[in-house]
């Protein structure tokens, strides 16, 4: 389990993948070193030898790196990028993501995001939650965050898309569906330009679509799971950041199923969360690396 | 895992111990057969057949059981208990434990027990939480639940205890230290009257006594753990209720490893205490039967 | 997690499953220890109060039990079993069931039945080893197990079919599939008339059919399963005994995801063997209630 | 999990520790593509920014490896080693370790690597297994592993270790205590001048000592656990590489303790001798890193 960065202040993240070739590792070390800058962790995973994708996790630490990024982007960008056909992202550690959480009625797994960034144990900022019901209001408002209720309209979802839209442009660097009960239409996630990260209430791919606990219980399981995952236009069928199971019984019926399967929603979906925020996930394809 | 009683109308609970010997499963069901009850479910465990202890927990359906709760008590103690040489505890299940929560300055503990208790997860009602600050009243009260502070003096706990008893007697069946930081003292539980539960943040026996993360750390131990026991005079010592672990790394420092703890500790805990209220944990010399 | 059953002289278990109603339990303590037996353990699981079914494992010691068999059978087929509406089934624990492992090329799952047999972790005995290839007779015969090659025209299964039956019937009471790579045929499950365990290497219902490691792999998932069950007709459809888990990474590929599956095929498919040959284990539609 | 690596041709790993300090990653990385080198994986670990000490595993792949080996060498004991106070290793991958393991009349450790070996999954050559006993030698030897039988006498161990040093001597780079039920002396750790791997039936520290399940079932605790340790003069004390445990209930007697750790106890062992034998494990004071 990768474990938290703790320091923060002069750190950095340069994210990068390309295809796989000799010399990325001791290029990327010699850019930084020549900088200035001092290698703290670094990471690194290929596909394969040949035609193969690489991904790097590099985090530094460059004293005054606020002041001296474009220097940083300047070495990535004129000596890195074009000699390795590089794709690459630099984040600053002591610039949190920017977070909007989206809830309907169920309370675990935002309480458990809540709860966890009040502990600061997940690097983000909550800017706001958005539900489509009202149910929610006092408890995210004792937290000290601001709690917007957008009612949803299943036969026209632009309305409430676009207020949510509206809301969200350039204040959010991530979106959590922590249980949120509607589907996101394609223009919603075209034009959101942020990812999205979703707790499916199984271990998928495994009972796919509604009800997933009645399934489990119709199949006879002998473990339920969670799944968080990016979305994408395919329901269910995103990039998947993590999963975890919990042994059940025949003795266990839905409504225990659902609630044993409450704890593993949150424990999974914090875990995505925070990975994510700490710019450990990569995504590749359908699959996803975590660093 | 056991799992929730969920139906509770007319439904008790008879918990019996006695000497191993034949036909004790027969006697019982036979006596409740009797009255009229239909037995809903029946575990039993022998510490073996010679010179061992005989423990069953019983839930049986009997409609009116509130009026004929006599009729019941009077059957065990005049038939079961003088033939066998029985102790037993007769509960219905429509009436909850009435637990007081005793805390510190620590929320995991507590607030998961809270939601818990909100979700209708844990078959209790909390009457009251008792802590030596005053941090957690805020949040303690916005579950509508009454928050006490009663500073204790390490030099002579005694008034604070004496103003604990007072609170607590005639109040509660249980107490539960969610990360309560303060010895209760052997007079205090001598007079309390109630069981104690204590969740201790270490897989016990190891590391007993302060700092166990720390201790962990230095041990270089590969996983963490907690465990939930009831108290006794001797600190950590007590029959164990339930423990789990968290696998961690060398990379892991001690406030990772106090995080990554505390995941493990409230659910350690909350289990514990769901399986206290549905009276499904007997104690035995200094181990526990969890049926 | 159930425990094995250490002693056995004189040790009974009835099986019993019916319509749920009043009575059962005392009835069924009653009749036994009319006979003078006493009831070891009592395990009982309804599917609900209303139109439910009833199912009971009552593991009993009856001095002289193998003389006095009859007068337990009668009992209860003139007795229980016309009252109740009952299904049911007597064993005698002295008396392990007869078990045929097939196999074809790969080790680890029938390795480690062979391991835990000779050890007595398991109460079977092993009659024989079916393979479809040659090439684990060595192995199998060093356990001083007969090992039959029995090749397969999958153009017509008739042939070797014809052949298990008849070194199979009368001979054994149950059937394992230990990594056995061919289909059998509805005629054969038919007429073979003992239960067939298969272990599936993946998380039933994730990734049915062949290929499930590769099918793990291209979905990304952040565990891989296996999954011990019932054969019937419909592949991988069957009643699931017990299933597990082990995490995994983007770093493992299809050839890891096998390696480290094979340690959980092993473990999963040991476990459901060992609780089926215990009578833990009663088939309820396409379910199992595991006592 | 730490993944095998897979292919070995020319195939290398630098192990290296020294005091942390700036530009370390960058100066290896650095020194080994100028020898045309490719860097396949490259983990680091530091205890700390200001007195820390830093711990670097890098995978490199150098064609023609095995001649230009002492090129290698060279660079890094001329320019790394004196620049960073170094202290490194280097090791080809296609070299596997020369291992002996001691057993003494249980089987099941010896079993699970034996088998292990065969099927490819640990990169070592077990040279021999070492027993004061008899029993197991047919188990070895259907391996093709040569089995050698030498009692020990507990007055005086120094007979016994004299002959194993001779046999061992030159001949082995590794030693497996797979429940070998004898104490090792000081001057045999002494003279031996290779690690030692011991498993101990339990999670350490818990239970420190003999009779361990024992212990636990006193103790009544809720799991029971096992743990691979680099053997030093105090015993079960030494370094932990890898711990696991398993969920056991009241009704599990000390026998039943036993037969599940026997689990646990294999597949740690078999992780930690993997492990080590990809020189993923670095002792650091009496803590490991694992990468």
């Amino acid at each position: 389990m990768p474990s938290a960065d703790t320091s923060t202040t002069d750190l950095a993240r340069l994210i990068i993948s390309c295809p796989d070739q000799h010399g990325i590792v001791a290029a990327v070390s010699d850019a930084l070193t020549t900088l200035g800058a001092n290698i703290i962790t670094l990471d690194q995973y290929s596909t394969g030898v040949e035609d193969g994708r690489f991904f790097q996790r590099t985090v530094f630490h460059l004293p005054g790196l606020a002041a001296r990024r474009p220097e940083v982007e300047a070495i990535v960008s004129e000596h890195l990028e074009p000699r390795f056909g590089m794709q690459w992202q630099l984040t600053e550690v002591e610039r949190p993501k920017r977070v909007a959480i989206f809830a309907s009625k169920t309370d675990h797994c935002l309480l458990d995001l809540l709860w966890r960034h009040r502990r600061g144990e997940i690097p983000m900022d909550i800017t706001m939650v958005i539900s489509n019901h009202p149910d929610l209001a006092a408890d995210v408002r004792s937290f000290g965050i601001p709690f917007f209720h957008v009612p949803v309209d299943k036969a026209d979802r632009s309305t409430a898309e676009n207020q949510h839209l509206e809301m969200l442009r350039g204040n959010v660097d991530l979106i959590v569906l922590a249980r949120y009960m509607q589907i996101l239409t394609p223009e919603f996630l075209e034009q959101v330009e942020v990812p999205v990260i979703n707790i499916h209430h199984s271990f998928l791919p495994a009972f796919i679509g509604a009800g997933p606990y009645q399934k489990a219980k119709d199949r006879g399981v002998k473990l339920i799971g969670a799944t968080a995952h990016y979305v994408t236009e395919d329901l269910d069928e995103g990039p998947i950041i993590e999963q975890d199971v919990i042994r059940v019984s025949h003795e266990d019926d839905v409504a225990q199923l659902t609630q044993y399967g409450a704890d593993v929603e949150r424990a999974v979906l914090s875990r995505a969360v925070k990975w994510h925020c700490q710019d450990r996930v990569i995504r590749h394809a359908n699959t996803t690396i975590v660093f």
